[in-house]
């Protein structure tokens, strides 16, 4: 039930959310990604509202007037300095985000970021996912999971000219797709060569803009402190999304280096990591107004697409998954009630999949509500008529959207038979697993610089522990189900959208009908392979094309013949993709012409910073969200049922009113989670929340229902982030869980008796 | 579906809420009113909060300073004067409350108080239920429901001394009870002689004082004008007792007299009733904190009631209560199902029995939410502490406390029983005819001013259409399904709180066991009967006892000895009533005199006074409610489907921004309900709710969620009422209806486009 829920909830990043020819931290099964028909790109910014923007750190100074005017005492300037206060305590979880709070490298995250390291470290004996975990000294601090790091961005360079200046314009279509992959692998490469560091070379504006990223990999996280389960996600599933809320959504990680100071394994020998940055905890007031400034690595957004990319998502791509979501939801859930064993194998798989639907739903319920499409058409309008308005910009940005448009025609043709494949091949595992094996066999055989992005040599650790992970889950009934599901939607695929491989497939069958065809497929597929045995499996992954070829393994020669079909349809993507690298580049120019820079780049999974202010909304006529919930609404929601069970110490604490040193005076109560305008997503889970003085007032840990399809486009009326208020999080280690270790080392002496 | 639905919802009056020796319009069933152990009486009243309390009319000068001050400017002292202005305008429909708006007498109040009469004017060709009714003309206004009457309060006098001054204290119990009821109907016959007045002798302050009522009595009232049922009924029962509230809950009627001025019967002949007063309707802002003051005829309330007697109530009285609501609902769900006719049949009973299960429900919540019971047993510890300060007081008041709970616990001592044969007597709608006609039967022997309140020569008119409504939800399978399981609870009664009409009824099955007596006696019981039959049940009301004895039938003579038993306990009742109004009298002497005179007493369906100001509350922490909602809300909350499925025409005024007239300029909108921290309840649907001018700014139609247990203790925090605002009835009468007849009749001209 508890694995992967991090992976699921908040505002950490989505798997699969990223996409384009990056390579980095975080990035996942680049094949899959370019099965789905909308890695919908750049065209169009609107006008900035308050809140609105996820800026790159080298932009802040351009609101350097309006920080000061919400009184900012930090310089703005300060912001673009990423090794500077306070940029240099802003660091990833690879998902998440995180910020140091002590010189001896103590991070601060989400609860719900850090809790595959509270479910490592449990066992039947000593389970510390319902009480939590409190490293009373150093010595007494866990290993995170395996895996787990914590990159600092420590460099950014501008390699822009590098990689679109120096191509020759007439190269288009795959070439200049080529072009650019094997540059960008160049890049990547020659950063990484001194080792401890981890690169990629990031697309902004659609690539219009080009930034190479290094960031320092910490490779020895280990658990100090996670409150109770019901602290800190209080709530659950119940409140995911929701406001007003009452979750104290945070804990506590240390990263350790080597005795030299450089990353290193785990090794009982390390030593603190000394951040060149850290931040200090406010126990200041914060109010509705107040400015707050958020910094951290928002995933994925797509504000930037055409009103025409954009329709297709909300005619096509959302209605069309949330079907898929829910025959998804509705098999796991029937095989769920035959036996205990397979509910706790298939908990994560529901939970994620619930979780997607929800979040499917959320946002086109927000499209529509929001009338999002009307808003794409006239902010496109505005940038046709400012592009009209001038022959000399109509000479240099003029045919742009045009040629999108033509691209993206291009791209649809296939749109049904791309979006099915998507689905077909995560529907069953063992056939995801079959296909990421054959394709890793390929790879393997060429040079690494040559090898497709996502499965280099730095990507192999990567594939072997999700290869070894989807055992939990793994559940060959449900897979079968799935697989056969898809497979008959396959069947009625418009002519010139076939998927050929299935088709050959059932034919091959010797049966007539194509649901007879799909059984008889299925029993074949599931009755001669070994690929559900995980030491097989292993196996296969370090194996030589011919060698896998030798098994005669039904579903791994499946997955072959499929992965080659689809990286078939990728190459043709690439065509597609390099011409259109061209288009939306020159687009995204003349926005940001148009908008004299002023323009924010879709999130990509790099730091950005947003800053707004304490602001409620109002949900429906009549009603007000405040923008500070209190302890009374803990106590009010407690009703010792999970998941509103408050642990008995928190609640003897705020019923005995022992919350001295942390209460707001204007609130007259602890305040526990506050909202915001700031512009988030997945991502952003964990990022530390500045107040004016560039204190750490609150963790970021999840955006309101109505922020869901902001995604799109940024609705300034509703869309909020949640935050945690630092207050809270101080008075549980004081008053309630005694980590007063931490506290000193944050520098605060606690206001509790000594326990 | 939809008959007396009007009885079950809003502010109107609760039926069966009456109690103590009064009698007058609205009074019902006496003897089954007896039969609740809980006829709670007063005792404390606590300090007045902001909102809080129903003053009669007399009172409202102790408020002019407070008044003054919040900005009104009607002289406070006006307000004592019944035939002025503005308390001539207000009258009582009997549960309902309205007001006359123009100088021939029409008449505003809620939807929900007139829909009684749109279903009488509805048939299969012209259903006016959906599409609501609009007289455009004098000549079409149309006859509300037969026995449908406007009662104008025109004279109260102080009658305390008469019944309470000048009987010896020594005379105590039943002797007493005796006395009072005998000196009421002397008082009550005195006044109606004239004819065309109704006039009623009430208790105020449980007792302490008394006060004679004569109500001019108007017979003939016609519907004028319902808008359409989602307009006045928008939101239903989903939306029945919430905030945020969209509803247009109004409709007009106007009163009718003869020639000569006086009351009449309905005829043609009959012109517009003249009143002496009439409420211009405002079409002013109103907004957060100004002041309102609200006129009606609340029903019940038992805020006087001793800690004690309000335990009793939240621990026996609301359980128990719930516990039978949920038996007869799940009862009447499954005989809905069989049927369509069935269903029909059952409808008004099922939301009756669910309208009184969410309100007892939500007493219940609020009792234990709010912690009533500490704030009763602080309020009663503070005004021993005030008696026992000064010998003098000691003296005067000392005791009485003790003295009422001498007499409750003699009360208490068959509560079991009381309280059950009180809902085995409601059980059966053929019992409950059965008690009915055997006891009129024996009344109509006794010379008038002898009989028993509510069956004396006044009341039969009312009991014979009681009788003849009966027939419409009665559902003989139910009938025999609720009288068994009442029956059978019966059985498990304690020795000592037996009723022995049922004991010897079931022995005489000749059965063994309980079961089979049940269902033996049960057979036998609706065998032998022609309750069912309505007109051998309409001949029996009209027969002597012995008449009634020839028929032998069963149920018939079951109802009589039940009724037996019950005129017996109700006898004992008598006892310890006499002596109860002696000792809640000193008691309530006692408040007052501590509050110098500012106490309200418990409403008791006579005209109170009301003041407060618009205000919203926090329903949760982090959430506010605002205390206006606007046509935008309508708007977003219209499906389409219904309850949400606002009228076409409504919709396309709305859109289409065509408002002018009537927007507030600080919503920015068309304003549509409001809540003031007012204190009302049942009976209270339909109040005009004056603004500082005292002029009609809204009507009251109902209360929040959180104020139902205010019934018992006033939540200032919490407690609000709900108003329709006069801008909104007025902008669905201009743009959506067309009534501009009406509009002009009261002073306005159409802001809209002539139709």
């Amino acid at each position: 039930m508890r694995e992967d829920r991090s992976a699921a909830r908040g505002r950490e990043e989505q798997p699969g959310a990223g996409s384009g020819s990056e390579s980095g931290p975080g990035r996942t099964n680049v094949k899959l990604r370019r099965l789905l028909p909308l890695t919908l790109v750049l065209t169009i910014a609107g006008s900035v509202h308050a809140g609105e923007g996820m800026w790159m750190p080298e932009q802040v100074p351009l609101f350097q007037e309006q920080l000061a005017a919400l009184g900012m005492t930090v310089d703005a300037k300060s912001f673009s300095d990423l090794t500077g206060f306070p940029m240099g305590a802003v660091i990833s979880l690879g998902g998440c985000t995180a910020s140091f709070v002590s010189p001896k490298g103590l991070v601060v995250t989400n609860h719900h970021c850090a809790f595959g390291a509270v479910q490592y470290n449990s066992t039947p004996e000593r389970d510390l996912t319902v009480n939590g975990f409190l490293a009373k000294s150093i010595d007494e601090e866990l290993p995170a999971a395996p895996g787990s790091k914590v990159w600092v961005t420590t460099k950014i360079d501008d390699v822009t000219e590098h990689l679109r200046g120096k191509i020759d314009a007439t190269i288009t279509g795959k070439k200049r797709h080529d072009v650019l992959e094997e540059r960008t692998k160049a890049l990547v490469a020659e950063c990484e060569r001194p080792g401890g560091v981890r690169c990629r070379v990031a697309s902004y504006f659609e690539g219009a803009k080009y930034l190479r990223i290094t960031q320092m990999e910490i490779r020895d996280v280990r658990l100090v402190y996670a409150p109770a389960e019901k602290v800190g996600d209080f709530g659950g599933e119940i409140d995911n999304f929701m406001w007003p809320r009452h979750t104290g959504d945070f804990s506590f990680y240390r990263a350790y280096v080597g005795r030299d100071g450089k990353p290193a394994d785990f090794s009982k020998d390390n030593v603190p990591f000394e951040p060149a940055q850290f931040l200090k905890v406010s126990t200041g007031e914060i109010s509705d107004g107040d400015l707050v400034i958020v910094a951290g690595y928002p995933g994925r957004t797509s504000r930037h697409v055409t009103a025409d990319e954009y329709k297709i998502a909300e005619e096509l791509y959302y209605p069309r998954s949330i079907e898929h979501y829910r025959t998804v939801a509705s098999i796991l859930a029937a095989e769920s009630a035959k036996s205990d064993a397979a509910r706790i194998r298939l908990a994560s798989r529901s939970e994620a999949n619930s979780n997607g639907l929800k979040r499917f739903e959320g946002t086109l319920a927000g499209m529509k509500k929001g009338n999002l499409l009307a808003r794409k058409r006239t902010e496109e309008a505005e940038l046709k008529a400012w592009i009209a308005a001038d022959p000399a910009r109509a000479k240099r940005y003029g045919g742009a959207l045009e040629e999108v448009a033509k691209l993206d025609a291009r791209k649809w043709a296939t749109q049904e038979r791309d979006f099915l494949a998507g689905w077909l091949g995560r529907s069953s595992t063992l056939l995801s697993q079959a296909t990421t094996i054959s394709r890793l066999a390929i790879e393997r055989g060429k040079k690494d610089a040559l090898r497709e992005p996502g499965y280099q040599e730095r990507d192999w650790p990567r594939i072997r522990a999700a290869s070894e992970r989807a055992q939990r889950s793994l559940d060959v009934d449900v897979d079968k189900l799935l697989l056969a599901h898809f497979l008959k939607l396959a069947v009625s695929l418009p002519e010139g959208q076939r998927i050929q491989t299935v088709d050959k497939a059932l034919l091959a069958t010797g049966e007539t009908t194509a649901d007879a065809q799909v059984t008889a497929l299925i029993e074949r597929l599931f009755t001669n392979t070994k690929l559900a045995d995980k030491t097989a499996r292993a196996a296969m992954l370090e194996e030589t094309p011919a060698q896998q070829r030798a098994r005669r393994d039904a579903m791994l020669d499946f997955g072959r013949e499929i992965e080659a079909e689809q990286f078939g349809y990728s190459l043709a993507g690439d065509e597609i993709q390099g011409s259109m690298a061209i288009a939306k580049a020159k687009y995204m120019d003349a926005i940001l012409a148009m908008r004299g820079g002023k323009v924010y780049p879709d999130a990509n999974g790099t730091l950005r910073v947003t800053f707004g202010t304490l602001e409620g909304y109002n949900p429906r006529d009549g009603v007000r969200y405040n923008s500070q919930t209190t302890i009374d609404g803990v106590l009010a929601k407690n009703t010792g049922v999970d998941p509103f069970n408050s642990p008995a110490a928190l609640l003897e604490a705020a019923r005995a009113g022992r919350t001295a040193g942390y209460v707001d005076a204007e609130l007259g109560a602890l305040p526990v989670n506050f909202l915001t305008n700031c512009d988030t997503t997945g991502g952003n889970s964990g990022s530390p929340t500045l107040n004016r003085k560039g204190e750490l007032c609150g963790l970021l840990f999840d955006g309101n229902y109505e922020s869901i399809a902001s995604d799109w486009v940024f609705v300034p009326e509703v869309a909020r982030s949640i935050h945690v208020d630092s207050r809270y999080m101080l008075w549980v280690m004081d008053y309630v869980d005694g980590a007063h270790n931490l506290m000193r080392e944050m520098g605060f002496e606690p206001k509790s008796s000594p326990k």
